[in-house]
């Protein structure tokens, strides 16, 4: 599996959609085992897994060796010949502290995956979403417009994301901003609910880029649509159009990008 | 606590240095503990706790009332005034499975520490970093175009993040990217420790934001230059301060600011 994909994409204007070849960033999940017992699971773009792995150990303080051998084992392969599950074998007097304590479960990306202890564990539940509400490029640009002129701590700062939930009429129903996008979209989805208005949330907007956990936290909250700034990985791609959301990446202006379900997206 | 704070830093050009002030955005541990046990650690921007913490035992699937009321206490409150342990009571009623999962210790942020357990586990070990390495800002402007150049991913996709390790003489040893900011560092620094290399790794450079746990695994691995492009968090230079590490953020060509241990850049 090479680091990127191709997808079929559309692309609208205000008045317009097109039919695009777009490249996206592969996401994939990788177990770890530490003696053949679960350690950790990441979500990771494939390649250079023994690296990440000696490098994530060294990081959590399990494997302090700097010089010795590393013994590395491929277990599984997914459907695409990447690795899914490696295991690291370590005696006794090569683990370090962190290969056994239950803190050694720790997220090693911004994926909101990681620290899981096995690959079950990364699944959608629930039926996919079927709501007709539509919006038009010119609308979610016109949020996204909204969104912007009330992130202040970005505008203060420069160095956090931003969440901002709308109503089928496009209106903001509230914004949150984090250094992590997890928690923006927690704080957001958390909100609705302390408020009783998450049956009125329609379109979830994010700053930066859209990964498979944020795709599960907005089909969890029955979002139907979905708008980032900027990219999906593959794996936010496959699972917006399994789960039926609405994924639209590169939102600048009233150009956007529909990755699935663009039949909730209406030009003129 | 405000979301953001000020911070004395020093910007660079190629001939010359001058103090600032400059805004960044907090960030801060939360421990979450369902019924008095703990659940999971989030590094988070302080703000709208009970949001975050009811939208993420959603997304969890630790507690699905949609309605209900929500028995939220803070417990425990940081030096600085703001919420750092907060419980939550479910009944057995309410309860869903992932309340009492050993997956439910998920990451919920990009942060890396988000998952473990309590918040004992996020102090860094190890001595300050003492190294009397120097760059000037022209070697980091060459460096980030090294990088540049060779971010591949990027370039096809627009979106994933890069790392890149160089040593003394501001010579690239490897770039790893990946999805997760935080892969993209653990393979490079994986990488070093798989080749022998790592006492040589005298700057590493990150795409992206910088938050505690870039500046905890710069630390582990003794590299004692840390170059970003965009803003480091509140955390990310208080902790840099500590351990010795110099911080450098919004690198753009020869332009550099430095947020912890500025001795190591040199200007003519």
């Amino acid at each position: 599996m090479p680091l990127v994909s191709k997808f079929i994409a559309v692309k609208f204007s205000a008045n317009t959609n097109w039919r695009v070849e777009d490249t996206l960033t592969n996401e994939a999940a990788l177990q770890i085992l530490v003696n053949h017992e679960p350690f950790s699971v990441t979500m990771r773009t494939p390649g250079s897994e023994r690296d990440l792995v000696r490098g994530l150990l060294y990081a959590e303080n399990a494997y302090e060796n700097l010089q010795g051998p590393f013994r590395y084992q491929t277990m599984e392969l997914g459907e695409d010949g990447i690795p899914s599950v490696v295991n690291v074998l370590l005696s006794d007097e090569e683990k370090a502290p962190g290969a056994d304590s239950k803190r050694s479960l720790t997220s090693v990306s911004s994926c909101g995956i990681c620290g899981k202890e096995d690959l079950s564990a990364i699944e959608l539940c629930g039926d996919p979403i079927a709501d007709d509400v539509q919006f038009t490029p010119v609308q979610i640009a016109a949020m996204f417009e909204a969104m912007s002129s009330v992130q202040d701590v970005f505008l203060k700062s420069g160095g956090s994301h931003a969440a901002a939930m709308f109503n089928a009429q496009s209106e903001l129903m509230v914004l949150k901003e984090d250094i992590g996008r997890h928690n923006a979209v927690d704080k957001v989805i958390g909100y609705c609910l302390n408020n009783d208005l998450l049956s009125n949330a329609k379109c979830l907007l994010v700053s930066g880029r859209v990964s498979f956990e944020i795709i599960s936290k907005a089909h969890r909250a029955r979002v139907p649509v979905l708008a980032a700034i900027s990219a999906p990985s593959s794996l936010a791609v496959q699972t917006s159009q399994e789960c039926g959301l609405t994924l639209l990446g590169f939102c600048r202006g009233e150009h956007l990008t529909a990755y699935a379900h663009p039949e909730r997206i209406q030009v003129r």
